[in-house]
């Protein structure tokens, strides 16, 4: 097979059968194929799209380019949860303990922060000794023996869609519905799973903002999960303002042990349960949402996932102590102060991702893979779109390594923080839920 | 300048600076942008294209990338002439010693064979002993001498130009009219030229077969020359049949020499004078096409661009009496037929791209770069559209090294000569005229 005719035949919107995307994914996954010759096939994938045939093809050809977890022997219900990311999602810290507590196996592989997104890997190893590398045997053995393991995207898992997703970072082309839905699923599919929520994020500090396309993925995932003998059920969430107090890795730890306790930011705790109803529902360990609801309360009420928690941290060789006193054992940031407003108004909106550049600009995000990551720094945000505000009202804390970190943070929360004089109402956190039957506004 | 940031905007429609494209040429040139990046902006390109500004920009910046000759010392008009590439298309090898022996001089720059079409590079080395690999400094003074080289690219003109192409090659996005044009001047305004003419094609066996592109990329051509100082004349000619009678490398220096004896097929005569013609306008050596048509014709007449010719050959290495006994000194082929009409009948089409391609089957085109040509092997056409045959009229010679060779050839030719019983007009030689004041129909 000659790449140069896929390229030319994509280019000129024609398809890419199902045998081809096999042999593409095999070649390209033992460096067959140049990358020059990729990126422009992916350049005029952004142009042309990929139909639905072709978007499964191409997932089922990456998930098969690599290996597969197998937990059909445990004989309970595997369901995994994917965010497509946001700024102060600390959601699958709280949730996956939460639902192993509920009798779940979860073998949960997150991702690192990238673009004004944090990542659930870099703030899991905020907590001292926390080793999210294991292998797929080591994962496997611990979501036999605990239901969870919180554990990053190993290299025997979909090879062809590492190497795929890292071209794209470099080509402009990692916006494109298809290929993200491609991704996503043939990573979450390795996982060998009974049923999978995603967490698909809209609004200005989503990947994917405008509603339309964030549901166009969110439906193109479902039907993807779906054909492959996966049920899965999307709830769409609002990223317009960031999710919870804290924003930065060890204060998002914090903020999810709170969480744990039955206290924590309201929408944080709702997210989380709202996602961990649907988890348990497509595991059948509760007939709807309303009776899940009632048991993940009640796994929060009487602690038991916080020591789900606290048995994860330390079978990855964390400091299990962290559950206890999160403080004493999290890097604390050098510098903290409050950044006050200076007149009266009221709060238009919070811009996530001038915060999520912010934690960047701190030095706690990566703007490559190979950047080092200060777990301390960040924001504690404590107002909300709507929020009415005197002059010395706190906007948010900035936590940084130094003075000159605390000024660039005060620079961020005044830009990030939009005040003005009008009433405004806090959008919805949960909009929609997309499953096989389609898009229902809720 | 982050190359992912031009790739984004091009993507989304934007625009690239002139600053942009010298930087990117200087960069890319000295390898400092990875190819699969360069990739991603040529097909972003293809299908947002680049306005007139960014065309000369992207045309410019690959110019100054590399060296430029320089004759305004000889006092004497230098003029060039680029065809777009056919098949049987030998005009430069018959031209440049013509208007060379007219008072001109002309820097003649020319390719290697490549798709289906032949390269004049590869046709010269038919001559035993001849180089086409001067360096700038030979052939400046070679022009200077004679008034005449004919030599292929350096590496030191427009290097960028040179990545780019062959990355265009690899990656689909050949095909595209602002990236030929940018090209495709980058090179030719390297070489100093006070005119040049453009021979661009069209009709099935064209780069460009539709009309309308033929004559856009003409007019964006004819625009950067002007723009450039370069006082620049397109002529539209047709490439739905061969060009003269012999395909081939060998074969096409035999039927330029008949030309310059002032024989030669009509339609090969008649594209050289009118090109010709144009050229010596360009260099005021005519006030117009009728008279410098009589000056061109004179010189065949009394055999100075003959003589001028085996001045050229002898100069660079070649065997001079190539001029005077073409068939004792080029190669012959090993194995000669004729193929002939097995029915009456009228001919409809003479496919150039089969033949083309049919040269390439015998050995004597390329398929890559590296390819070693036969220069023996070939077709002698003998039939035109709108030509009757009855039973056993020969259709063409085939010119192969074996009697495998025959056969392919047999079949090329009964492909390419569609036969049928309509009544045909043979197509106009020369339909437009494109200069800086639009498009002439003649």
């Amino acid at each position: 097979m000659h790449l140069i005719d896929l390229i030319a035949r994509k280019r000129d919107g024609g398809r890419i059968t199902a045998d081809e995307w096999r042999t593409f994914a095999v070649e390209y996954s033992a460096d067959g194929y140049p990358d020059y010759q990729v990126s422009a096939l992916l350049m005029a994938i952004f142009f042309r799209g990929l139909d639905g045939e072709e978007t499964y093809a191409l997932m089922d050809a990456m998930l098969k380019s690599g290996g597969r977890l197998d937990f059909s022997h445990l004989g309970i219900p595997v369901v995994d949860k994917h965010s497509t990311g946001g700024v102060g999602d600390k959601v699958s810290i709280v949730l996956a303990p939460l639902v192993a507590a509920c009798g779940l196996a979860v073998p949960m592989m997150s991702g690192r922060g990238l673009g004004h997104t944090g990542g659930t890997l870099d703030k899991l190893e905020a907590i001292p000794g926390f080793n999210t590398r294991l292998s797929m045997a080591e994962a496997k053995a611990q979501v036999e023996r605990l239901g969870c393991a919180l554990i990053g995207q190993t290299g025997e898992i979909a090879p062809a869609d590492k190497k795929l997703y890292a071209l794209r970072d470099a080509t402009a082309t990692v916006e494109v519905i298809p290929l993200i839905a491609a991704s996503i699923m043939s990573k979450k599919l390795a996982e060998g799973l009974n049923g999978l929520v995603l967490d698909v994020k809209t609004g200005a500090g989503a990947f994917m903002p405008q509603l339309d396309r964030a549901l166009t993925l969110a439906q193109t995932m479902v039907d993807i999960g779906e054909r492959c003998g996966c049920p899965t059920v999307a709830l769409m969430t609002c990223m317009d303002h960031p999710l919870g107090v804290a924003c930065g890795n060890a204060i998002e730890i914090e903020e999810s042990i709170d969480v744990l306790r039955g206290g924590g930011p309201a929408d944080t705790r709702e997210v989380t349960l709202a996602l961990g109803a649907e988890m348990l529902v497509l595991a059948k360990l509760a007939p709807d949402a309303g009776e899940a609801r009632l048991l993940l309360e009640d796994a929060l009420a009487d602690g038991r996932g916080l020591e789900k928690l606290r048995a994860i941290v330390s079978a990855q060789g964390g400091d299990p102590r962290v559950v206890d006193d999160p403080q004493a054992v999290l890097p604390q940031a050098k510098a903290q102060a409050l950044v006050v407003a200076h007149h009266p108004g009221i709060v238009q909106r919070v811009e996530p991702r001038v915060l999520g550049r912010g934690i960047i600009a701190l030095g706690g995000g990566r703007t490559t893979m190979e950047d080092e990551v200060d777990p301390s720094v960040g924001f504690r945000v404590l107002v909300r779109p709507g929020t009415h505000v005197t002059r010395g009202t706190p906007l948010a804390a900035v936590l940084a390594k130094d003075a000159a970190g605390l000024a660039i943070g005060e620079a961020c929360v005044r830009s990030a923080v939009v005040m003005g004089e009008d009433e405004v109402t806090a959008p919805a956190l949960i909009t929609h839920r997309v499953d096989a039957r389609g898009v229902h506004e809720l």
